[in-house]
């Protein structure tokens, strides 16, 4: 008898000194929810910190993001592509765990499909989804959802959703223009596969439980939160998709909050501000449900930084979010009501809600007039003159209409969070979700 | 016996249990070795991961920064000096865990002397250090050794250094220019208080046990790395001040790679990296220290990030390191010889080991003839279009010759990292650093 109580005892001695070796060891997750924020680098979500901040009380306010970061991810892309990526390849490489060539979706630099995290969670029985505010076929989602060689090849990838089986149980962004189309209705195909269809926000409180779901919100991309009747679609759209997820099997589901590295090719900063908003009031509401549900695991990571966004510019010590903060609607929105109305100083305020120089109303005049001959699709005169405008009250700094290479954090709440910390690459997200997944 | 047994054996089992809340607790700690590198926010160590790689070879090479890194930390200074800090201030809230004004040495908003880790680590019996390539009295080392209500009096700095008490048995760096005036002699006051001192780096091989040393290598700050006979000096001096400062009641040492912050200020890329290259093969030494050393906590921060650097810039994804990797000498090298000789194509290529056009070598010339003329004492003519040759090889972005308001990396190794890990303040730093010192 002493000898058994002994060796019971020392069992569970060893067990319980075991402890700290196994805290490397990944504990069983049910669900996993990526969330991707496109084009979020490390100078978004600070900048956000001090858009958010409230000037009246002594301290600097907490963002969700502040509570969550567990390292950074390097996100170059294949040696083929230099070292900085585009979104299909890096979204790739978070889907994959292989670095491809810039414009890659779920294919390898031989241009050969890859498994992708979302596809193996869907053979081990999880349900699945992706829920972004972009439309539903573009680079990120379809690195997750399809095998092509080309991210501008739109509509074969909408196709794919089709052709290819269908791989997720919701799909919520926005999209119509590539699945209603004159040659295919792929709304029509989904729904003779037992979805629901839905294309307005409204209509996701009565979805059909154990149904499908495909929701379309808008013809390419949802307009952007500074200018959307719903500013919160992405939680919205995230409440909903979970609502349809949940079952005993676990889900696998991606989120992605698209238009902040529009917002960054735009250099619009009060657009980029308003929609990682957008994206902290969902991340608020992840922080809830892994709290009741902590066999959760939530990811957050940036593919890649966009803009290169800089928070103070020109020699000043100083960045001024005050003029941001009261604004309500886009850059591209009020570029757009300036082209289609007479400019004034009294037009020009209501739109900007800060007071402007007669100079700047002079410059905006100015550059409606060049607009009139300008050949640039890109950044036309009136949109670079209102941005300027608003980088100037700001003191906002922006090298570039395209990406940068500098690492992006990770954030990650729920279980296992310790495998996404330090210094990883973003091929190791990948490779760790088939890791908890199994494969 | 049995029950004796039973309540040994379950002793042992709670304790052994408990190890999962202890693993918050800290460890007892003998050195604390903090590294500040100035200005190097995350795109500078990420550009280095590209800089450093050898593009023959299949994979892109880890570098130091890679494996520790452990959490970021905000900048802001308080809330009268906005969002985005100097090194003062932000030298400040890492040396005593409290916000102040930009310019702050060691004060806090009132002007008031608050008590630094540095002195508390003296009070508490440990030998101290300080290691930087500036001045030994500039903003960052002045922060941790001084109280001033302006980092510009750098004469009143230099004298509190012996004025107020001498606070460190080790300062190396630059600065003859402060210490060796007219006025006053105060390497001269060093060595009667017991120093010995030394003013180039061969003696360092040489230096007394046991005796307090003081170091100056050059009049302000240390030539560039890219210019420096000794490139590896930061380094070189942290191997001596190590050897110097070991004791039974172990040290408190500040290193600064201070000029990564003056590379920035300048959109100096090259010199940047190879700023970071001093710090990087200093970090790697620190590494094998810790390991032989594991009572020592290393960490690593920036103040803030400079000069809004971006890897990538115009619209064009790529960055382009090579350029750089060859290059010889700094910006300002190559201008102060293209403004001491004829210039023509041979002397710019040679200067920058790269080919060059005819047009950029045109507006080299043009610029010498516009800096005759030119009042600009911050970057020059012909120096900026010495760096306007480099970023348009590199595709390098810069936003400003000032600081930005993005959070910068925390890295650390040895015992205790854990306090660190997440996003923390920059003061969280110092409150963590008088924890372990027992305040």
């Amino acid at each position: 008898m002493k000898k058994t109580l002994l060796i019971t005892c020392m069992t569970l001695l060893l067990a319980a000194c075991g402890n700290e070796s196994q805290v490397n060891k990944t504990q069983p997750v049910k669900n996993i929810i990526m969330v991707v924020s496109d084009g979020t680098g490390p100078a978004y979500t600070t900048a956000y910190r001090y858009y958010n901040d409230d000037p009246t009380t002594e301290t600097i306010e907490e963002t969700v993001f502040d509570r969550h970061l567990v390292g950074m991810a390097s996100t170059y892309p294949a040696r083929v592509s230099g070292y900085v990526t585009d979104s299909a390849a890096a979204a790739t490489a978070l889907s994959t765990g292989i670095k491809s060539y810039n414009g890659a979706i779920g294919v390898d630099v031989n241009k050969q499909p890859i498994q992708t995290v979302l596809e193996y969670a869907k053979l081990t029985g999880k349900k699945t989804g992706v829920v972004v505010t972009s439309q539903i076929n573009h680079a990120t989602p379809a690195s997750y959802l399809a095998h092509n060689e080309s991210r501008k090849n739109y509509d074969a990838i909408a196709n794919s959703y089709i052709d290819d089986g269908i791989k997720a149980d919701v799909y919520l962004g926005g999209g119509w223009k590539y699945f209603i189309r004159d040659d295919r209705n792929l709304v029509e195909e989904f729904k003779t596969a037992g979805f629901q269809y839905v294309d307005n926000y409204d209509q996701l409180g009565s979805l059909k439980a154990n149904t499908p779901v495909l929701g379309l919100f808008d013809k390419v991309g949802l307009p952007w939160a500074l200018d959307d009747k719903h500013p919160n679609r992405l939680s919205i759209m995230t409440k909903a998709a979970i609502k349809q997820l949940e079952n005993d099997n676990g889900y696998f589901m991606l989120i992605e909050a698209s238009q902040v590295d529009w917002a960054g090719h735009g250099n619009d900063i009060a657009s980029a501000m308003t929609e990682i908003n957008d994206l902290a009031i969902t991340m608020e509401y992840l922080e809830e449900y892994v709290k009741l549900h902590p066999d959760t695991l939530v990811i957050l990571t940036a593919d890649h930084s966009t803009g290169g966004l800089t928070i103070a510019a020109n020699g000043k010590y100083e960045w001024n979010p005050e003029f941001i903060r009261t604004m309500t609607e886009s850059a591209t929105s009020i570029a757009n009501k300036l082209i289609a109305s007479p400019i004034d100083k009294t037009l020009v305020e209501e739109l900007f809600h800060f007071p402007v120089s007669d100079e700047e109303v002079n410059r905006l005049q100015q550059a409606k007039i060049e607009q009139q001959t300008s050949t640039s699709e890109y950044n036309p005169p009136v949109y670079n003159a209102v941005k300027a405008i608003i980088d100037k009250r700001t003191n906002t700094g922006w090298t570039t209409s395209g990406h940068t290479g500098v690492d992006v954090q990770v954030f990650a709440m729920g279980v296992n969070t310790d495998m996404f910390k330090g210094i990883i690459d973003n091929t190791d997200i990948a490779k760790n979700i088939f890791t908890l997944l199994g494969r």
